[in-house]
């Protein structure tokens, strides 16, 4: 299913942030997967210039946050809520990777009469036992375990790119079909390849009565390769004009 | 396939970065999921203490940093490239996305006997096309088409969160490794299209006064192959031959 409405109506909730870079830097993430509707619980600064310096063209997300006094507001009105945390205790059970937790977000979000959440906590503390027990589910990013440090932009950035992938729906792919350049037809790669076996026979470079197995490999090379239209075009013009030159040499021998 | 010793083998390039802000991010991102090799080429400022700052826990990752003037130089010694691209034109066929290419490259950091690469662009201008010719597999992320802009160390922290999770098996490739032939090196690959580049001037196809996109297109194609040593050697054979016809039709003229 490719309906990318399911995310207009997941928010991300930044609680308790100390840098305003990192405000800044979790709406461009946001913008860039096609997300927008952000959530600050008790920013150290917001507004800030530095935080709309780092959104670059998100400044409308910043303009449209919501900022409030607890996360239980910022979960008002919710129907599922998703936490990110590094931690490892009591959390083993119900623990999802990213990309299952952004799958059943967005199926949360598209079931659901109300919105959805996505929570990340403070940049050095994280999340409070008590803000964690107010969503549904931990997700944990797997992490180089002797560095599991991500920057928080650069988590909201790859949280929203799973939430953009599910929401895109798995199997489906991420880019349009209309853009393919023309491919060669079975006829035209038939006749380059004709064209290249007596080219290379007339070069002496191919012994028809000693072919190794020089054309199944060559046509196993350009077969990968899925040659398109105008390809052809180029590759035969190349070999016209060896050639003219390899006529021309046999005419003096 | 739970292997994470692919990642060592994984160059993270980052070309003509301006803000070193985005090295350092770059560096913690690339730490948090077990990568470690940072090449960096021109980069308009660095050592720098913003990037020592962004990279937090990182720091040895920026320490150990190769800098270097060209991709080439950057490139040199590996196998297989894949490099992040916005654009849309030209490469569609052949391009992937993260996850499907973190699967590739992981896939080839196994089974080849040399590093890979994955290239990220200037933060304004992206790679420049001399640059994408030199990288077998463009990379796209898939983005909200109204505003694609992921800032630079987000984009790193999307990458390598896929190679973690293409190195600890999931989207791994259903194809056994020990089927592949060996793989051409960066450096095969280039004095191929150095010799095929001078060929065809000698035969008179390519105008090096008017060389429209010739060039570009046949690294296109044969980036798609994804050459092997042994089709190098071929290719050059079958050039040679042609080299000699078209020495000797010179000679006549």
């Amino acid at each position: 299913m490719n309906d990318l409405s399911a995310l207009g109506r997941i928010r991300v909730v930044l609680s308790r942030t100390s840098h305003p870079g990192n405000i800044g830097a979790a709406a461009r993430a946001m913008k860039t997967m096609g997300l927008s509707r952000l959530w600050l619980v008790s920013p150290a600064s917001f507004p800030d210039p530095v935080a709309e310096a780092r959104a670059s063209g998100a400044g409308d997300v910043l303009a449209n946050a919501q900022v409030v006094d607890s996360l239980q507001e910022a979960l008002s009105g919710t129907v599922f809520a998703a936490a990110l945390t590094a931690r490892r205790r009591d959390l083993s059970l119900a623990r999802r990777d990213p990309r299952a937790a952004a799958a059943e977000l967005v199926q949360w979000s598209r079931n659901a009469c109300g919105e959805v959440a996505l929570v990340f906590g403070n940049e050095a503390s994280g999340l409070s036992n008590e803000e964690l027990g107010l969503c549904a589910l931990p997700v944990t990013i797997p992490a180089n375990p002797a560095y599991a440090s991500l920057n928080l932009g650069a988590a909201v950035q790859l949280m929203c790119y799973e939430l953009r992938l599910a929401a895109m729906g798995e199997g489906g792919s991420a880019f349009p079909a209309e853009s393919l350049p023309e491919p060669a037809t079975h006829d035209e790669i038939e006749n380059f390849f004709a064209h290249l076996e007596s080219s290379i026979v007339a070069s002496g470079f191919l012994d028809p009565a000693k072919p190794r197995r020089l054309m199944p490999r060559l046509r196993r090379l350009f077969g990968r390769a899925r040659l398109e239209k105008e390809e052809i075009a180029i590759l035969r013009g190349i070999l016209s004009s060896f050639d003219v030159s390899v006529k021309n040499g046999r005419q003096i021998q």
